[in-house]
């Protein structure tokens, strides 16, 4: 059962789920996505997510899906794979449309809701280095999870090449954007900051709960002064991990903190 | 016969062509693209589409398809749909994998060729404005047509709702870059010139036949000094297009001139 996605109104298997070749989510990036944390079979965060795919179907001009229906999708996929822990990606595109880029007046909207069943475990630090591709926070589409991904996939190749496990993207400033696929958190003098979004920071949903809840603050971060943080996370709707090293900087792991971070963020 | 598809490998109709809904060209952008003139049943610039598409699969870390395939794939489509005048559009994604950014090991590229009939029209001279999106000419991914379009279909729309035809592109260097799917060509004291790569325009085939043929040299071209400009052009492989204002700035139509790139370009 595993195996079973949600695509535009059905539950089908995966091998009798298609996606159009003139779909322009697969021609041209033309959409979006969320990654939605399942645990225990309920998905406690979905509210959130919804409310940014709709400020992101705005940006983008496409009309969003309807809420509930997205809503009652995730449940009956939910129960009908008996996903009980582990995360949902959830796409839309602006559907079909003719050649080139203008699109259809009337778009119609693909919608896919996949599962995947995994474990939460904690992951051992990571090491990472600086890519050569940038987070243009300056765009619109810099607060859009859109499909338009290969720099990130790129970065992620480039320091798997280098042996290292992620990479952290500069925004246009010139200031720490994220990493390939995960805010960043940081701690400087005792104080836990994350990126600001117009250095190029996606939203995340993990970020959003962790600035509502006191635990961080917005605060700019230049790869000159890498040197006076103390620790480093990534963090996403999925996961938490502490980072050892970025390029030759040694960071420490403040263990009390990482659980308390954790706990907020995944107990429930 | 204009409904049929090349897809790995075999002829299909269009309705019985599918893309896997975990098509990572699909769900990631991660993959690139060719838009390939078709005149009198012929691609007379194909190899230069095949070498640019290799050049962008060794950037993107992807196995290039066969070239020899792709040649042989191109005139079977071309024959099965008796299409004598248009263009074809190849793509070329990683494949299927699982979950997240990681690409598989062993990816099993996603090959697609659909054609589309059209006559080479002169269209009417067309009004820009300058685009609040922005080409990162440093990025690696600046050299590669890839399928994270988005930014370029975003700044057609915002073009197209302000009553515009197409906007213009600054690159992260401040100079402009080209258009939402063309280069640009611009007149100033006589001399046509095109912005370099490294502004953060895409090598187009049409571009670099015209900077061989002497037509144009390499020239950045900051906003501020529009003004300066007496003519401009969008151009891509498939078409050229005179441009009659930028914002408030007026351009002329240089007949004669468009008539001998029109020429060069497109009579054979």
């Amino acid at each position: 059962m595993s195996a079973t996605v949600w695509l535009n109104g059905r539950l089908l298997g995966i091998t009798d789920a298609y996606i159009a070749p003139n779909d322009r989510g697969f021609l041209l990036s033309d959409g979006l996505f969320e990654t939605i944390r399942v645990a225990n079979g309920q998905t406690p965060h979905l509210t959130r997510h919804l409310t940014r795919l709709e400020e992101g179907c705005a940006i983008l001009r496409l009309p969003a899906p309807d809420r509930m229906l997205l809503t009652q999708a995730v449940s009956d996929l939910v129960h009908a794979t008996n996903l009980s822990d582990g995360s949902l990606r959830l796409t839309v595109t602006r559907g079909t449309g003719p050649r080139g880029l203008v699109p259809p007046a009337m778009p119609n909207p693909t919608v896919l809701i996949q599962g995947t069943a995994s474990t939460m475990t904690v992951s051992a630090p990571v090491r990472l280095g600086l890519s050569r591709y940038r987070r243009d926070g300056n765009s619109p589409l810099a607060r859009v999870k859109s499909l338009a991904f290969l720099p990130s996939i790129m970065s992620r190749m480039e320091a798997s090449a280098a042996g290292l496990d992620d990479a952290l993207l500069l925004g246009t400033t010139g200031a720490v954007a994220e990493a390939s696929a995960a805010n960043i958190l940081f701690l400087r003098e005792g104080r836990l900051h994350t990126p600001p979004i117009h250095d190029g920071a996606l939203p995340g949903t993990s970020r959003a709960r962790l600035l509502e809840g006191g635990f961080c603050t917005e605060c700019s971060l230049l790869p000159e002064d890498l040197k006076t943080v103390t620790g480093v996370w990534l963090v996403n709707a999925l996961s938490l991990t502490a980072v050892s090293d970025i390029d030759e900087h040694g960071l420490s792991l403040h263990e009390e903190l990482d659980r308390r971070l954790r706990e907020f963020l995944f107990s429930a």
